[in-house]
């Protein structure tokens, strides 16, 4: 069976991606990662969905003593969604960005996938209903893949490891429809910035979701009673 | 003041590298890290060069469960340099690879250094007397500062970071030399891959040090008495 790696966060692109990896027959490996964010929350979703889809999990902490985003440091206060989108707009990435995420997240599922003999890195990043992170682009995981060839000892060995990134183009409410066409337990998601026991509703995180269950004509369990 | 991330590991090549970096007159902050490595040892003596050298330094603790090489699983035995070298000839990357460790190493300068506001990230590689490792090699650092160009803030900025190799294409013995111009406390670092109270003077990494003191006309301090 092939074997692929995945990147979870416990939000809906992240899990949307790991349905998807499952119905394309991949044996699935989910790595969690901790690195002190202000929305741990979406660690205890993580899990769930590892648990619930029946696939193995590692959580992984990750110290980024440095900070330098809202989402780390608690004494930056977390952008409105009409914010980040007026950013967006200019090419101004928002206070949210953890330098060099998606970078160090995929380096740990690399070193996971040379020893576990996973062929793929699934990861959820998509550019229509983002903020902006250049991270989430294609031109960036198009660079990581050469980085890959270039680099590993899986690659000289004539395997191929590849970052796939199936929702790339997608919009949120195609994703989520396409969720919902592949079981995705969406109340197990999490997605708000903050945190806190109710999605907080404003922040970008919150507004995508939003924006995307009204426009598939969908529910977001998260907030019906 | 220009400001560097510099990668050290308490061996010979990345100490070079600091003390290259501080009389490019950079401004040095120095990662070390502890990712369970055998030789453990090495991180007592980065943290000394660091305290010689009087730069910043930070300590950080990588977890890598699913191990995979001779440095983190301690039922693999470190080959002895005579094994090593017929692999190296034979393209054959020795057991002492560490999946992807260059690409996490240097993932995690990328987000210091967009933090701190460093343009330069200092890494000790080099492929003359070399294991082999795929992660030392120019494609590979050319294919790394092509993900950094496409996939962080600092880029959309307009501003630039850049991984330099400062030792690429240096043969041990000359990196020995330039150290000692540049005043390199050798009798702080640290080598061998056993990690024991002595050079166990038959790995790999040892090899090349010995090779390197002997060719550059030197006597290795940890080795006189």
């Amino acid at each position: 069976m092939k074997r692929a790696v995945v990147l979870l966060s416990g939000g809906i692109d992240s899990t949307v991606t790991l349905y998807l990896a499952k119905k394309k027959n991949f044996d699935c490996f989910c790595l969690i990662f901790d690195y002190d964010q202000r929305h741990k929350r979406e660690i205890d979703s993580a899990k769930k969905i590892s648990r619930f889809a029946r696939c193995k999990y590692k959580l992984l902490r990750i110290d980024l003593p440095w900070k330098g985003s809202a989402l780390l440091d608690r004494n930056i206060k977390i952008p409105q969604h009409y914010n980040a989108l007026t950013l967006k707009h200019n090419n101004i990435v928002p206070s949210t960005y953890v330098p060099a995420r998606n970078i160090i997240f995929l380096s740990f599922a690399l070193s996971c996938a040379e020893v576990v003999g996973a062929e793929a890195i699934f990861i959820g990043a998509h550019t229509q209903d983002y903020s902006g992170y250049p991270d989430c682009r294609q031109d960036f995981f198009n660079a990581f893949n050469k980085v890959i060839e270039k680099g590993t000892k899986t690659a000289v060995e004539g395997k191929n490891i590849k970052v796939l990134i199936p929702l790339i183009d997608k919009t949120k409410s195609e994703i989520i429809k396409l969720g919902r066409g592949l079981g995705v337990p969406f109340q197990l998601t999490w997605s708000c910035y903050k945190g806190g026991k109710q999605p907080c509703g404003i922040c970008d995180s919150c507004y995508f979701r939003q924006k995307g269950f009204e426009e598939a004509g969908l529910k977001d369990p998260l907030l019906c009673d």
